[in-house]
């Protein structure tokens, strides 16, 4: 073979190698996007229950990396949801009951207000009031969970350019006398209270759709986390990336109450509306999903009944939060890195590293 | 640059593509040895009590990878242990109480079974009878788990090369008369009845140190699974490979008597195990060590006391099993396999299909 026949096949030689490389390479693609989903006081059982109460394969089953958060706030063993919410949106440990503050009450940036300054478009999706404890943790810093209307006062003015859900009374039946929905129109809002339903115009829109919650699934609230969700998808699409936070709200709630039926309609909500976030992220192919809960609520436990082992009747053992490790779920390009045991912060710190790479 | 200097340029850059290649490829290290290791009726809460009641980090925190298990057998939704036993060590559901046989009864092989024809050797360690449920499944084949005499019979002909734990009076007490301690020396073993040591000239080795069950660690067992353990690690360490199945088997028994200090004081010497085994399995870089629990037992749940949420008190709400999911977790080569769901019978196939690489 001539010399420059060698060269010609090694110059292919080395190409094929070096797409090898690439392809092989165990460098996360680029995230573009992110979804933080949280179930309130969804702990292993509360996930386990899509599994057996839910038709058809539980959305779960999608999350090809698996880890555990230890949950635990600077004040207390057992979290509470605002000590957790603000490990997962400012990375720091504080005691229960600080929204977005440190636990000398120092306001700390969170993930919303930190990517909105790269650019990023943000939301919030919550079957709650959007001033509850999980949601205002992405966009508020007071130093009590119990005070709404100062939570709410964050909103008209924050880098959230998306939401939806409920506490429509802490905007416009104030103690205060405030009007914030005319704060909102001020900022670029269009506030929609009645039903869900896109304007294509709006700068930015936010619903709030009952004074206090959202209705129950048993009560009928219907796929409203679903089509808020997908509506916050389809308006956050823009080039720089997003954020979008999403709660299943009142699996907690279900879990505090200890009613099975209401904490399992809660869970197959939430199974639902991921199915739609995970089909997002599976087209998009540039979005982190990272699932988790806050704590788990209830002690909740698929036993078996009367020791027959053929059926199932869930059980409580406590009306309050429990201590026990949280499932996190993640899906999408740097997923790989949510695997294993750690603190509750790590899900922040993991995703600011993903961010700067 | 002639020719001939471009055609070493070209095979030297190929060479390091070709390296490059070899680091960075997503395939699994070779796997050469396998430690299985199961805590009986350990789930998530059982194994997050170690993050609060035991001194020193868990063990558990050390496990990169982290799957869950859907645990149904074929006959129940909630399993067994011999259901579950017989899905790890064969790759397949079958019925609560079914000992290494399908739902139709016939023999399965187990993974002892497979990796001795390997030239692999094997072993066994364990807190219950060595003919309980779980340990059984990986070398006897018989129909109901209650026939612990019938399960005695295989041990002494069967694959296994070290064994631990206790059941003595099902090999010397029998109604059938037999005295299976001669069968154990006519097929090459030393079997000890009192204490734990090495027989360094013994070709297969076997301790049976108590009548039925080992004694609880509340009652002083001491540190029999850590120094069994580490044993077992010494003699199987051949130039073929070896697999070694570790059961914590009381952490279930503690949640069947709903006594959350039996519970804890074994979870612990299970963590602690877990602390030896993953020391050798760094140290040697060529050991996959997989964990898991058969199912959970007891609704355990790491409650709040009194809503005092800096006070844990450990809570029950069933004397049986649970159906919910139960965690996976591994380390070493192959372990990127073991993570997101799937059903228990998976760890068997995961495992056969690192062998067959």
């Amino acid at each position: 073979m001539k010399p420059h026949y060698l060269v010609i096949l090694c110059l292919v030689f080395s190409s094929i190698s070096i797409d090898l490389i690439a392809q092989t390479s165990s460098q996360p693609k680029k995230v573009k996007n992110i979804i933080f989903v949280e179930g309130d006081g969804t702990g292993l059982s509360q996930v386990s229950a899509a599994q057996y109460f839910k038709d058809g394969p539980s959305n779960y089953d999608r999350f090809p990396v698996i880890g555990l958060i230890k949950t635990s706030a600077s004040s207390d063993l057992v979290t509470d949801s605002a000590a957790s919410a603000t490990a997962f949106a400012s990375g720091k440990k504080t005691y229960n009951g600080a929204i977005g503050v440190t636990p000398d009450s120092i306001p700390i940036p969170t993930l919303i207000e930190i990517v909105s300054k790269k650019g990023w478009q943000t939301g919030i999706v919550v079957t709650s009031t959007i001033t509850h404890a999980t949601p205002a943790c992405f966009y508020a810093h007071v130093d009590d969970r119990n005070k709404h209307e100062e939570i709410a006062s964050f909103l008209p003015v924050s880098d959230v350019d998306f939401f939806a859900g409920a506490g429509l009374k802490y905007f416009n039946k104030r103690k205060d006398g405030k009007n914030l929905l005319k704060t909102f129109e001020e900022n670029g809002f269009i506030i929609e209270t009645e039903s869900l339903r896109d304007f294509e115009s709006a700068e930015k829109l936010g619903f709030l759709l009952a004074p206090t919650s959202m209705p129950t699934m048993l009560e009928g609230r219907g796929n409203f986390l679903q089509e808020a969700s997908k509506l916050a998808l389809k308006r956050l699409t823009n080039t720089n990336g997003f954020f979008l936070m999403v709660e299943g709200s009142q699996v907690d709630w279900g879990g505090h109450d200890n009613d099975a039926d209401y904490l399992i309609a809660e869970l197959i909500d939430l199974d639902n509306t991921l199915g739609d976030i995970l089909d997002f992220a599976e087209a998009d192919g540039e979005t982190l999903v990272v699932v988790t809960g806050d704590h788990e609520t209830g002690g909740f436990t698929l036993a078996a009944k009367d020791g027959d082992y053929n059926t199932i009747v869930p059980t409580f053992s406590t009306k309050n939060h429990s201590a026990t490790m949280v499932p996190v779920f993640a899906f999408g390009p740097g997923a790989e890195n949510f695997g294993g045991i750690y603190e509750n912060t790590e899900i922040f710190h993991k995703i600011m590293a993903l961010l700067s790479e």
